[in-house]
């Protein structure tokens, strides 16, 4: 996969980096790409047809990340313009996991692979924390 | 004014509000206003031609803020779409203040204003942090 | 008022600088002495015997932040050994201010202001975030 | 291992969950779990009598986070004590690996692990990124 590849199968998001995502070292604090990633999945739950909010108070169910296994090849500056890719890898009825990668983008520059990783993330109720089902609409749309 | 008023002198960026940006109070935590205020103050910047990077690496000067002064009105939160305003309200040799608001924005509903305030910023040298006089590229394009 | 003052007025919290409160200009990212003057806020409740948590889920009463004024003196970098005080200016029926100052202290070193502010909260309803009294509770013992 | 074991092997380094580490699900955001992690690391290096800062100042070298794999398994709440380990798992000429986790400590309650991790840290240039090998004063200090 490259960050030019036109595949549907894989949601892309960018995002700037800011002066809030850096650190003394000059470069992007490794904390902030879970941000990044938490981002990039939510706006691809959103193009899929799905709001976190409603789900949230309405259906009382909630994503949470319950797994993360992230390399940092190279840093990210203040000004970078990153790509953030979702690609779903595993699915069952309560959890997920989605493969992600933070690339180097902008106008005449070749991407670069800055990090990448895999997230597992499950589906609770709201209030007790315990696992649960993921909605019918999104597993249906997911496996679509 | 009003976040649709078309008036060249409010600059406006808009954002998505995520997981990140929110607390246990089901809100935005109140500080990260702080740091919306400012992506939009950089894209501001960036749109008058100037990106903070090379002023740091090549001028060595840096902005930072000396001031904050903000009221939060009304809560943001999960996936609101924000438009944020910024306004050049006084200009110096080596500092300058801008007006800045959020507004919750969207589809369908009208615009509220959720936070206002009036952020202070001062050119200083990256190394020794003392004020120095704003690169002249900078002076002109804002003076403009 | 200095650092060294030993008033019992003054509410005083240490923290520490780390990486993830820093940024690429190598110091303290602004928005984050709101972070370290709520710390301290917190701490001052929790020392006048209450825990926000329990006064959440059991009263249904928040305290939100609705208007704060901040000026950064000096900078704060890695490591810096940091003292934030509280002291209670104002005090009505449903909200309070107080005057927060943030010190670099450390063995060997004159205590240094970096930041000072006044920060105004109000108690409101967890769910309506609509003003409310601050619980009787709090009420007295801020008040003593 | 567990939080009350006093086997010299493990340092421990508490801290407190305040509203900025929380969000709306009323848990601890994950991504804040790498910079509790992170800061008993700093406190660990300190501990063993090294800051980050003149290191950085002097030696030219930083430390930065090369691999992190987390497990999240219960949730934090608002005003939990959290005690955070750091056990040295793997020494290397240029990189090291630490194993972490996350207890939820407090009096009157069972100690309960939250997360658990390992995180591989590089030594690098501060100007150009390029690993190089560990300050002798601190490899000495790790290998006793």
């Amino acid at each position: 996969m490259t960050v030019s590849n036109s595949s549907s199968e894989n949601f892309r998001f960018a995002l700037r980096v800011y002066w809030e995502d850096t650190d003394a070292g000059g470069v992007v604090f490794y904390a902030n790409y879970l941000k990044f990633f938490e981002r990039a999945r939510t706006e691809w739950l959103r193009a899929l047809g799905f709001s976190q909010e409603p789900m949230r108070s309405v259906e009382r169910a909630m994503f949470v990340v319950s797994e993360t296994a992230v390399r940092y090849l190279q840093p990210a500056r203040l000004d970078d313009w990153l790509e953030i890719t979702v690609r779903l890898v595993e699915q069952g009825r309560a959890s997920l996991a989605v493969a992600q990668q933070a690339w180097r983008a902008g106008p005449g520059t070749a991407p670069q692979l800055l990090a990448e990783g895999t997230i597992r993330i499950g589906c609770v109720d709201v209030q007790t924390f315990k696992p649960r089902r993921i909605p019918a609409g999104i597993l249906e749309r997911l496996g679509a």
